[in-house]
């Protein structure tokens, strides 16, 4: 059994679920297990390092992928837009950023083009610009991302732009949330902090362990950890992660981190390739709670889909046409 | 029709809407409204103030209803709890503090405990004190609350308290969010920002303008307002609401902001007076988007939940036996 949306009609998929291309995390192999799961795996072209692109280009060629880009990245070097589409891919994600200058060469090779938003303003001017499908990313969602929380933005983003699909982005990790994203009016999901632990996730070992004690609770929206790797984010895009040592010691202090900024960085880098979480940045979102154990991508697939399965199944439960009177204590007036 | 779940069998309700108890919102009408148009209304006592409960609580006298105190204000002043559970509502509504001291003799009465929380600890916390109903309250809510969001919030805390009900909060404000809310494991939802506009709500004529005006985009939850009114909330709980002239000058700038608190005082106390609210607090959630006319409270209870009806009666439409091969191109390869 399957799950039938507009977007597993519009990409030829099984399962409306998309794997958020995460920089770092999605690379060839979760890509490619995840679209052998039934849904769209999407490589995590992330800051558009052109040579690891093409090493996993290389990968998945032949199969059925897309690519994911983060739209300023790509802006200081738009050739890589035409490696990406020398690939030919299903369909290129971009996000923080004006896609409007990618739009049409992407449509043009008969890729589509998934925009990912996240404000109502932003899906608006996405959809005006003629992106296929629109991904509202909520700001529980792991990474970077904005203020906006995912279930009233979907369901605003749906109504905004009805003309093309709206998939859900942000806090989405089980078969409940999928279910839930179908009744907002999503077509589907995008997928991050649920493969964040999978086995073919290139998240370090210990980052993946972090990931399976932490509960949502842990995580917080900072710019500390893209000053500590120096990495040129603008103020409207925090970074998901979950805290540890090194928020505490910096996240509410900004002003003094900047004036230890050179040799933080260089502390910061050595925690980084020494594998220590309780200083580098373990990237997750809240829907962390739901992540248990590493697993296989297509067992996380097939478990989401199932689950949605048994919600939207048994949905009509929740009805009941009431010939009786009110079960009210008697004291209560109409 | 109405929606049957677990809540509306513990609480003998119609349909398994609460009305959030806004301080300053839900007064006597409102709450009167909702509770006869099938949910549960919720008097919204808030700080504490003797004299105003009491007024509304005499004109709900022998109706069906609740009561919401913030429960770090009935600290100050638990006496209030006596006085309240004289007029014997159905339930007594906590949020923003420690339950343990009053969950017994709120029981005592027969009135049901409902704890809201905005964190998972808190969930267990409230669940170990012996809460009847847990509301898991997302930071897309208007008013005080916290960091995280509903989706992943509400799953986690179904999850973790299994064993009681458990409502959705923040977001919700149509029948998309509840039909949402229940596929995640609520069993109801707790709506504030969707009769923030209702005819019977206390709001000033021009905020509720102001919310018809507005889109979700334009909020922002900060401390900037409750040091204003001089209310004294801890930093963990602030308020969200729509951005104006004020939270543009103040909120990135609270230092300044404490600098001229004494003068910035007695100008915001003005503009409330005056109805001004390009400097006093609109308080809404992001559900805001959802929010597009005045009307009274009966019709926005009934609105949501024919509109949850609809889709949870069609929620298996999504699911399809296919007996057919994938829709895939051709070279995609398991």
């Amino acid at each position: 059994m399957s799950l039938k949306t507009q977007i597993t009609a519009l990409l030829g998929i099984e399962h409306p679920i998309l794997l958020a291309p995460m920089a770092g995390v999605s690379g060839s192999q979760l890509t490619s297990a995840v679209s052998a799961a039934g849904g769209l795996g999407l490589l995590g072209g992330g800051y558009c390092h052109r040579d690891w692109i093409r090493q996993e280009l290389d990968a998945l060629q032949g199969t059925f992928f897309g690519v994911g880009l983060i739209t300023w990245a790509l802006d200081k070097d738009p050739e890589v837009l035409e490696m990406v589409l020398a690939y030919e891919p299903e369909a290129v994600f971009l996000s923080f950023g004006d896609i409007g200058p990618y739009v049409q060469r992407i449509q043009g090779t008969g890729a589509r083009v998934i925009a990912q938003v996240q404000t109502l303003a932003g899906a608006q001017e996405a959809a005006a610009h003629g992106a296929d499908i629109i991904v509202a990313q909520g700001t529980e969602a792991g990474g970077h991302g904005g203020a906006r929380a995912t279930l009233p933005l979907v369901a605003a983003v749906v109504d905004a732009v009805s003309d093309r699909p709206v998939l859900a982005a942000g806090g989405i990790a089980d078969g409940r949330g999928l279910a839930a994203a179908l009744m907002l009016g999503a077509q589907g999901v995008v997928c991050g902090t649920a493969f964040c632990a999978s086995d073919e996730g290139l998240n370090h070992t210990r980052a993946k362990s972090a990931m399976i004690q932490a509960t949502g609770d842990d995580t917080l929206r900072s710019t500390v950890f893209d000053l500590a790797r120096g990495v040129d984010w603008s103020g409207d895009w925090k970074l998901r992660s979950l805290a540890n040592d090194f928020t505490a010691r910096w996240h509410n202090d900004l002003d003094a981190f900047r004036r230890h900024l050179a040799a933080e960085q260089v502390r910061y880098s050595q925690a980084r390739e020494a594998g220590n979480f309780q200083e580098a940045a373990v990237i997750v979102g809240e829907a962390v709670d739901l992540v248990r154990a590493t697993a296989p991508a297509r067992k996380i697939v097939s478990a989401m889909v199932r689950e949605a399965q048994d919600c939207l199944k048994t949905a009509p439960k929740f009805l009941e046409i009431s010939d009786q009177p009110s079960t009210r204590p008697e004291r209560y007036r109409m």
